[in-house]
Order: structure tokens, then C-alpha cells, then sequence
């Protein structure tokens, strides 16, 4: 921010902020003044709600969530389909989930035994997907930070991904808790590390500290993957075999910030739809990215204990979101202008990811790995080992000389003490950046890296993963 | 809540809701249409923002509290001055902080003493007034929250009113630390209760875990008293000559957010006006109670090293206050529409807080006491000791009966191990109810007293303290 303000040529590939020119001022005008022509729902929207929030909000919420674990949402339509595939990306399953409720992720290898395991959503509909079990917050951000607050104490432990979204570890770090990274394959989160990351906290005794693991399971913040129901189910299983040991509940700690903004690629189910298994897993998600940053609307599905814990935490914080952007969100929901909205917001965003990985292949590096995004807002390049990307270093210094701004790999991982920070990495957003400056920014970048990296030579491709 | 919705005809005096009719709708509504009617106002309006708030709002709110200590803001106009008068309120001194700067508080017997101390605030303008140190919250509830988090590890100590703001005691409660009360005089805190509590401290060695005194100042939260400026500035005094043994800073937290509504009485300066010992104040107030609740907006004044603390737990928190309502706030501010709103409610909270005490008058046994307000949302009652208030007395129950609710006394109380809590206390709240169920509600609730409370005569008149 202070940076931007300082060299108003900088362009930022940095921030996570969604697309500028495609927030939905009309559609908010008009809701707005719906609410706000009468007194009779303009009073309520201005007026103190509940803590949990709205109950149409908290309704709308929990039938969206179970329409999207059931496929019944996200599809893209025929017209979108057409203009993402003249984006360039593959578009392989695009919108096939709405005809199969038992999909399950991104491989086929896994459907059967997946398909054998899981349970549907329909048969839990007064369970986990109950609007009771929802509450209303200021953002997902917020209600990460109280489930946090609510199942950890001080020195207790979490597990995170590895690399992970760097403001949820600033709130470990604030809670003054530990943080131990599970590493990430290409398809998500790498369960024979999760396995072995918990047997080495039991055999340490540590497992009794150990109270979540969190996981950016769509799009991954930072690194774009998402992890498959099936990997979902079974690190669920894996947890609850060591709860014994620890002597207590460990929850998986859903976020699925980035869901909705899917533009290529199968449906995934969430970790709701694990049947009883559910009874672990808090699940949060947004309204802000998918419509308006700025009327900042998120929630989250809890089971008890916690449910009451964060409820209380809630009413400590702000006793309830305010009503006015609740009301707006149900409004926008319930007219349909939500989902108009996100289709057209997916195609914006198919757009922008293919303009970014061609200007990758065109001015990266071939020795720069980089992995094609299938939905959320970021690449995720990874140079060769020893070349530092981090604030320090030349090659983030170069490229502040030509005005490009990128966040260095290294601020994503956790303080983990068992392994060495990884420092040659970089999150490029394709998010707040308009289209001319996507393209500008990556060149600029490539330029930054021949500076600094002689040795290497200009190719017409990266190094696709 | 819930046993508002048990019983649609029960009438509540307890929540601190605003008044109803009075919200603001059409106001709300033209200035979202002005933001959302084009993108160059709408896009930013939804986008996010940065994590201490619009830098317009932050400079509009540091004026205006610069401008409230000056005198210049609050004075009730003649007309409405003439309408409070016709609600049969006292009225001396309305308006006329206007013209005295140096105004110090309640009492004119203080005036020499504190002109002689007291700095004028403008000396100050680059220092405690200055924008750079505001921060916009949710309301002005969060920003309790994260002071108290940057401020105070487990098992601290603070001290609050006695009895206080119960939400406030809540998060001390959640945040695992102790609570000590102040009593309170009828014109604020006792400052040589607040001696004797402090010198215990020192002696017992526990002078080292108080981190803040929590003062509610103006129209308090329960008791509708204020703290003159005279008492801050010695309390200010008292808590900086304790800090030696204490070895650490012990601030002043001012929670400011009933001011703006005041109807009676004269203004009072805030305990930012303190010249040099402004350093140890930390200030909150709120646009939520003085114009919707419903678009909540709260905001601090907070020094080094606290600043930067708070920041921290505000970046974890929300990452900032949603940029919707804040650029709302923003314009009603600007535009005079805040002034003009506030002139209205403050003449429509005068009327409801006649109406109610006219009702006590006419409705409650002489026996119990209470004070006229001046300002705020509540009359404080307080019945003889030996009269239980509590949720499982007789009184709360037989009031049930006849369909009126308040809140009990005792629930204002900090679990301070050093006294017993009062029980024989009730808030009553103006705020939410129509003026016909103030008499109602009043009514039934005299009956309630005369049932359980059989040896009580109806008069004519309560008592007035």
C-alpha cells in the first residue's frame, strides 16, 4: 500500500484484491434502494440485528452450500463455457458436475473409491447443512479468527499448509500459537506427510497441543490447488484416528474463500459432504470475492462445542455483522443477481488467468515452473532453488526498479522450526491488476529476472508443472 | 431475543436498541445512490480498503471529536431547545458550550480549578487529534476488543465502573481477565474509591497486572451518569502517579458512545483535552448509536505504542472495516446530513426520556431511586436493598407476567471477589420502545413491584436522587 502510494507507476501483482472494473455498482444501486425505498425493510436493515446474523442470510447460506456439494451452483453455462474456451484454458468437466451429484474431484483414479466412501448431502440436510449450524460474519477473515481464538490457547499447536494464506498465519502468530507445515502435492494436500507430520506430534508428545488443521482447500491461496474430496475424507480420517491420543477433538478447518470463482475444472465437494465425519470439519466461505469486497459479508458452518463458543466470541466482537450489508447480500442472492453476477466474474477471470500464463510463457524463464490455475486469482511460480525471491533479495529488488510488485514466496510458509523457510517462490494475482498491466507486470518481471539472473535465457515458454 | 420472540407481547426495556422510527432510511438512501449512481464513487466503495479505514472518514472524525472538546458541534440549536423544553426536561445550559471554549464539565464550582490546568485542545491538533491516529472499527464494540486484546495478557487486571457496560465485562471475562470496580458518584466516578483501589494494589503487588481503567463517560451505560472533565483529568493524575510501581503505562480506555446523544445538561470535554496527559488516553466513540446501527461504524484515537498493536489485531481481524459503510459515513458527515439527523434524534430521545420519567414517577413505590438523564438511552432505578432485581427474583419474574422486561442490575457488575454484587438495581432503556409502550411498560412493571412487593404505596411521585 505504501509502496503503491510512493511509485503510482508500480504495478501490483501483489495484492488480492478482485477485479476493479467488474464490481457490481448496479446491481448494489439497485438492491440498496429496494431496501432503502421503504421503511418497512429500511429500518431493519439500519437497525441492530442478532448476533449470528440475519436468518434469511443464514438460510440462503446454507441451502447455497448444499446446492454447491451437490453440484447444483457453480456449473457454467453454455455461453460462458464458449467464452472461457476462447480464453485458451482447458475447460475439460467445466459444468459436467451438475449432472453428477457423486463427483468427486479432480481425478478419475479416485471416483470409486470415493463414490463408495461418501455419503450424499441430501441425508444430512437438518445436520451440517442446517442454517442453524451458520453463523454471519465481517468477512471470512473474521470468522477464522474466532474459531481460532476459540479452540486454541496460547503455545497450542495447528497444522497449516505448506505454503499457506499468509494473514491466517498472522493471526497464529498473534494468538501466539505454533504452526507445523503439511506439504502440498499438485492436487493438494500431501496426506502421507499429514500422516507422518501426526505420528512424529504423538510419538513428541505434542499431539495433546494439537487443535486444527487449516485448509485453503479451492484455488489455494497461495498456490492455486485445490484439494480433492477424497484427499479431504481421508485426512478427515487421519485425524480422528489420533484424537486419542490427543484427548480431544481435532477439527479440519475448511476455507473455501476462493470456491466460487472456478472457471475451469471439475465441481469438488467440500468437506460437509463427508457424512458423519462432518462433525469435524468448520467450513467458512465469502460472499466478498464472488461479489463486492467492499460489503464485506462472509460465514461459516460450526458444529458444537464450538458453535457456542464463537457465538459468544461473536457477540464480544461486534454482537452481530451489521444489517444493512446482510440484508443487501440476501436481496442479491435471492434475485438471482449473484449467480449472473459470478458467471460473468468467472469469464472475467478465465480472461485474465490465460493473459497472465502467456505473458509467464512468454517472458519467464524456462527454468521457472509455474502451474496453470484452474479458478481464484493467483499463479503460483516457483524459480530454481538457489535463486531468493524474498524482500531481500535481488531479484524482489529488480523488480521494484521496473515497477512490478510480486508477494515473495517466503511469507507464506509457517514458522515451522522442522524445515528451512522455502525462498524462491512468488504469488502473482491476475485479481486486482487490470489486463494491460498483467501483461506489463509480467514482462517487467522477466526483465527483472534476466538482470539478476544472466545466465539465463529468453524462451517462449516457462516450465509448465 | 429469544424471549421477545416467546412472547410478542412483551414490552422491552432492556435492549439498547435506537430508536426505531427514527432511522435514518431516506437519508441512507440518497447518499448510497450518490456513491453507487457512478463507478468512479461506487467501484472504491465496494473494493477493500486498508486496514486503519478511509483516510476521508478518519480525517472527518478527527475533526469532529477536536471540534466536540472545542464546544463547537453538540449545542442544540433554538429550536430545538425549545422543543426539549416543552418535553418538561431541565434544560440549563443547553447550547451555551458553544460560546466556552474552556467549559469543563457539570459543576460550575470546578471551573476555576480545571481552567487552570486544562490545555486547550487546538494546542494539540498535530498531536491527540491527529487523523494518523484514528482507526475505523465495527462499531465501537471491536475496537474495545482488540485494545483490551493489545493491552492485556491472562489474568490481568482492569478497572471498570461499578457497574458498567456488561458486554464490555463479558470480554474481560472471554479474554481471561480480572475485573475491579469504581464506584460511581451521581456526577461519575469516586476518585477516592479509585485512590484507595489503586493504593490496594500497590500493597498487595498487584499494580504490575492493571493495564487500563475503563470508563464509560458520558450518559453512562447503565446509570446515565457523566464523568466531569475536572474528575478525568484526576484520574488521569492518579492512574500516572501509580505507574511507577506499576512499572508499565496504565491508560485511560474512554468509551464515548452516548455522547453525541445529549439533550440536557452542558458538553464535556473528552479526556483527550488533557494536554500532555492525553498520551495515556485512549478514546473510542461511534456513528452507530447517533445514526443507524445497521450500517455500524466505530472508530479510536489511539496512542504509540497501542497504535500500532491495534493495527495489528485489526489486520487479523477484518483487515479493515468494510469500505461500503465507511464511505457512507463519509458523506453523511460532509454533507450535514449527521448534524441535521442528530439535532432530530437528540429532541426525539428528550421527549422518550420524559415520557419515561414522568411514568416512574407516576408508577413506581417512592421507595425506589433514580436519577433524571441528560442524555443516553437509560433511567438507572434502584430499589431499597433488600428488594432483589436479579433474573431469578421474584421482581424479574412477576414483571415477566405482566409482559415487560428489563435489565437487571446485577448483571452490570464485574465478578469483583472484593465486595458483594448489588442485586437491587435495573437498567431501563428509552432507546427502542415506542413512546406508548415507555407508559406501558412502565405501568406493568409498577404493578409487578406492588404485587411482589406488597407493603409499597402507589404515589404520585419516585424519588428522585
Amino acid at each position: 500500500m505504501k509502496l503503491a502510494l510512493e511509485r503510482p507507476r508500480l504495478i501490483s501483482l501483489a495484492a488480492g484484491f478482485t477485479d476493479h472494473a467488474s464490481l457490481p455498482v448496479r446491481e448494489a444501486q439497485e438492491v440498496l434502494d429496494e431496501i432503502l425505498a421503504r421503511s418497512q425493510s429500511g429500518q431493519p436493515a439500519l437497525q441492530y440485528g442478532s448476533t449470528l446474523g440475519d436468518p434469511t442470510l443464514r438460510r440462503l447460506t446454507a441451502e447455497r452450500v448444499q446446492a454447491l456439494d451437490l453440484g447444483l451452483v457453480l456449473p457454467l453455462d453454455r455461453r460462458s463455457k464458449l467464452q472461457v474456451e476462447r480464453c485458451g484454458l482447458a475447460v475439460e468437466g467445466l459444468g459436467s458436475s451438475c449432472n453428477r451429484q457423486l463427483s468427486t474431484g479432480n481425478g478419475s483414479s479416485t471416483a470409486s473409491s470415493s463414490e463408495r466412501k461418501q455419503e450424499s448431502p441430501r441425508r444430512c440436510a437438518g445436520g451440517v447443512y442446517s442454517p442453524e449450524r451458520v453463523i454471519i460474519t465481517a468477512g471470512s477473515q473474521q470468522f477464522l479468527y474466532m474459531v481460532t481464538e476459540a479452540l486454541c490457547d496460547r503455545g497450542d499447536l495447528v497444522l497449516v499448509e505448506d505454503p499457506t494464506y499468509f494473514v491466517y498465519l498472522g493471526l497464529v502468530q498473534s494468538h501466539g500459537l505454533r504452526a507445523r507445515g503439511v506439504r502440498l502435492d499438485s492436487d493438494g494436500l500431501d496426506l502421507a506427510h499429514l500422516e507422518r507430520l501426526l505420528d512424529g506430534l504423538k510419538r513428541s508428545g505434542e499431539l495433546r497441543r494439537l487443535k486444527l488443521l487449516y485448509l485453503v482447500s479451492y484455488f489455494q491461496n497461495p498456490t492455486g490447488r485445490t484439494t480433492g474430496f477424497e484427499k479431504k475424507f481421508r485426512a478427515l480420517e487421519l485425524l480422528r484416528h489420533y484424537e486419542r491420543a490427543a484427548g480431544h477433538p481435532i477439527y479440519l478447518l475448511e476455507d473455501t474463500a476462493y470456491r466460487e470463482l472456478r472457471f475451469a475444472g471439475e465441481g469438488v465437494k467440500s468437506a460437509l459432504a463427508t457424512g458423519p465425519r462432518a462433525e469435524r470439519v468448520i467450513y467458512t466461505g465469502t460472499y466478498s470475492k464472488p461479489f463486492a469486497t467492499g460489503a464485506r459479508v462472509g460465514f461459516g458452518f460450526l458444529p458444537e462445542p464450538v458453535f457456542t463458543a464463537v457465538e459468544r466470541i461473536k457477540g464480544n466482537h461486534d454482537f452481530g455483522t451489521t444489517s444493512l450489508l446482510q440484508h443487501l447480500l440476501a436481496r442479491v442472492l435471492a434475485s438471482g443477481r449473484f449467480d449472473r453476477h459470478l458467471a460473468d466474474l468467472r469469464v472475467r477471470y478465465a480472461r485474465k488467468a490465460a493473459v497472465m500464463v502467456r505473458a509467464v510463457r512468454e517472458h519467464f524463464p524456462p527454468e521457472v515452473e509455474w502451474q496453470e490455475p484452474q479458478g481464484g486469482l493467483y499463479v503460483w511460480a516457483r524459480a530454481p532453488r538457489s535463486v531468493r525471491t524474498g524482500e531481500r533479495s535481488a531479484l524482489f529488488r529488480a523488480a521494484l526498479r521496473h515497477d512490478v510488485l510480486y508477494v515473495p514466496g517466503q511469507l507464506c510458509y509457517a514458522d515451522d522450526p522442522t524445515r528451512r523457510k522455502p525462498d524462491h517462490e512468488m504469488r502473482l494475482s491476475f485479481g486486482g491488476a487490470t489486463l494491460a498491466d498483467v501483461r506489463a507486470g509480467l514482462a517487467h518481471l522477466g526483465e527483472a529476472m534476466r538482470d539478476c539472473w544472466p545466465g539465463s535465457s529468453r524462451r517462449s515458454a516457462g516450465s509448465e508443472t
